[in-house]
């Protein structure tokens, strides 16, 4: 790729993007630059409608009987579907449920499970701190016997002895987005005996995902990022059908329950991911979900990823030619590989820059100290976008030196 | 009362109830009369809009700076406040998030954690099935030194030994509706040095509780149900402020973290109950449960009470009179202030007539294996309802002899 010299560059490139269309799925307000669909994906434009027959046709009309007549009961089991190709998975090994947080806890104790006699749990330093803190809590609920190794990341293949039941890792780092080789760490876990469990948070539905194809064991994901379900929206879990007829999930809800129904005293899981849902499942939220999801839907993840690097390549040779005076680092790795969807700067007053771009209608993330987070979703984000940002970002950047 | 012997007599009981009124804050369909307010509440008038404007107006054009601008960090803080008049409790001492069943799980682990030491959880058979399931769940991951206690009500007192920990016990019985006296049951929990946790899914909105002044320590309860969240809503969970410095929930969620967007790595809980929010909080459903909560709003809970009682009187005294040949049993208590704001007829073809009640627009339950379950949410459901659907009823159930 030749870079772009002026904005009209860019703009060939939007012209000579096959997925562009895709842009045409989201609602986006004029005049912004949205390049934190890593903390929150945009409003899909089928959502405003579709809520409102759900809450207007569905519930108002018909009540309680939207749990049958409506296909309430089977929601969750669908979106569970539609995810299921995203991560290279079956359908009946996916479960949308609860949080990411949630999701994470139920697993860690799962693979907890499946590797009686080993009692730790491996982890690194630079996970997301809610998944740090899951498995912390769980370690103290069941006391001395189960502890939680927290490594940084070069110690993570010395860390896997033969104590260890399950490495837990973030797939991409929300900080720096620094991606793990996801099949090889897999491998290595496996060698050393344990299960991993990855939090896909930061790449479901921006970087391809072959969970099947990869052995991986157990994973959780985030609907709200990437998959567009809008603010807090349920999460997802994956199981491995090779492990579905030993896990145990040390939250028996009914709605995991074989026959919720027959309201039996006794707990009988159901098949597959499923046993994974706990509570009654969030129709209005589920529906909103289902919609993001669709917005994805067609379109190879191979494509997604071809842009998305193409992104993030464009701005980081962009920031390294347009602001080499303004002091920023290029926090993410430079090999596209290893990267997912995103590219951290760094600099002292990152704070202040991230609200400056606020101001210019360029949306990025501050993440503490020292970093500024940029996100880009491949379905919406055009090229001409990161052009415009670099240029907001010089002119800001270059007002505050550290 | 006398007993209307015609249906203008219950249109003139409409006419003299003082919060016929609260009606209008519902969208209930015509030809329907909805005695399912206990399974899940109807549409509140507010919910459309308010949820148009939200996902439009606040994710659509704000996107991630929602977070801040639009309040979404504080709904669940300021719902959980709306909640606490209704249960008696303090803001500070409620938080809205996840499930019922979750939020029970929390809870109690939480409950052993205030009584170390002890290491029963005491339930009763007659509980929502999920509450034993979770209770039963809790104890297999904590392995022998945990255990349930399972027992007929009439044996609760005399198993409330020096073991247990918490007394967890549902208010009111998903299928009688028979309601415990919940400020003797807390005392006597107290008395044998247990905490108690009860589940109000059936109670909270329809009954008055005064969960400060009745020395409760522990409690969940039901965004869906008598306060019309919505299909699937959030719910809420109650700790007393005696508990707060010593209360650890085993889900350490970055949401009741004291400081999330430190991002650290280190857990220290939030103030109060918040510490039991998990995961990222569900805005569009917090949103519609907001206006769920809203529609009770400006009533005392004892003048709701006073016309749920009314109305399960009425439906009582006019099935004794007017069915009397139906084969129907009463399955709820016969005094009042036994019942919560539901009445449970048996019956051998239970499921049979509530189909066919369905189809002539009363909607009821059906709960295995003979029970026809009637919730008369006072603020909604009208004394001419009452008389209607005991008129459907007993055209149903002559017709069908067990």
């Amino acid at each position: 790729m030749n870079l772009p010299t002026c904005r009209e560059d860019a703009l060939e490139l939007d012209g000579l993007d096959e997925i562009a269309h895709l842009r045409d799925r989201f609602i986006l307000p004029e005049g912004i630059i949205y390049l934190d669909g890593n903390s929150l994906g945009p409003l899909p434009a089928a959502t405003p409608e579709r809520l409102g027959r759900v809450i207007s046709e569905e519930w108002g009309a018909d009540l309680i009987r939207g749990w049958e007549g409506r296909g309430w009961m089977e929601l969750s089991g669908r979106v569970a579907g539609a995810i299921a190709p995203l991560i290279g998975a079956r359908p009946e090994e996916v479960a949308v449920a609860d949080s990411t947080s949630l999701n994470l806890f139920k697993l860690l104790a799962a693979g907890l499970g499946l590797r009686p006699g080993r009692r730790v749990i491996l982890t690194e330093r630079e996970s997301f701190p809610t998944d740090l803190y899951m498995a912390h809590g769980l370690a103290e609920m069941l006391g001395t016997e189960v502890s939680v190794r927290v490594v940084d990341r070069g110690e993570l293949s010395e860390a896997l002895t033969d104590e260890v039941a399950v490495l837990s890792l973030t797939h991409v780092d929300f900080r720096t987005g620094e991606m793990h080789d996801l099949e090889a760490r897999t491998a290595e876990a496996h060698a050393a005996g344990a299960v991993v469990l990855w939090d896909l948070a930061h790449s479901a539905g921006a970087v391809p995902l072959a969970l099947d194809a990869s052995a991986v064991d157990l994973a959780v994901g985030c609907g709200y990022k990437y998959l567009n379900g809008g603010p807090g929206a349920p999460a997802f879990a994956f199981v491995a059908s090779c492990h579905h007829s030993r896990l145990r999930s040390p939250l028996w809800g009914w709605m995991g329950h074989a026959r919720p129904f027959d309201f039996s005293t006794a707990y009988a899981p159901a098949e597959g991911a499923r046993r994974l849902m706990v509570g009654t499942p969030p129709i209005l939220a589920l529906a909103a979900l289902e919609c993001g999801v669709e917005s994805l839907a067609g379109v190879s993840g191979e494509r997604l990823r071809a842009k998305s690097v193409a992104l993030t390549e464009l701005f980081i040779a962009l920031v390294e030619r347009d602001c080499a005076e303004c002091g920023l680092g290029l926090a993410s790795p430079v090999q596209p590989s290893r990267r997912g969807s995103q590219v951290s700067l760094s600099h002292p007053r990152a704070a202040a820059i991230v609200a400056e771009l606020m101001a210019r209608g360029v949306v990025a993330d501050h993440r503490p100290p020292d970093l500024l987070r940029f996100g880009f979703a491949p379905a919406y984000v055009r090229f001409a976008d990161v052009w415009d940002a670099v240029a907001a970002l010089r002119k800001v950047a270059r007002g505050m030196r550290g």
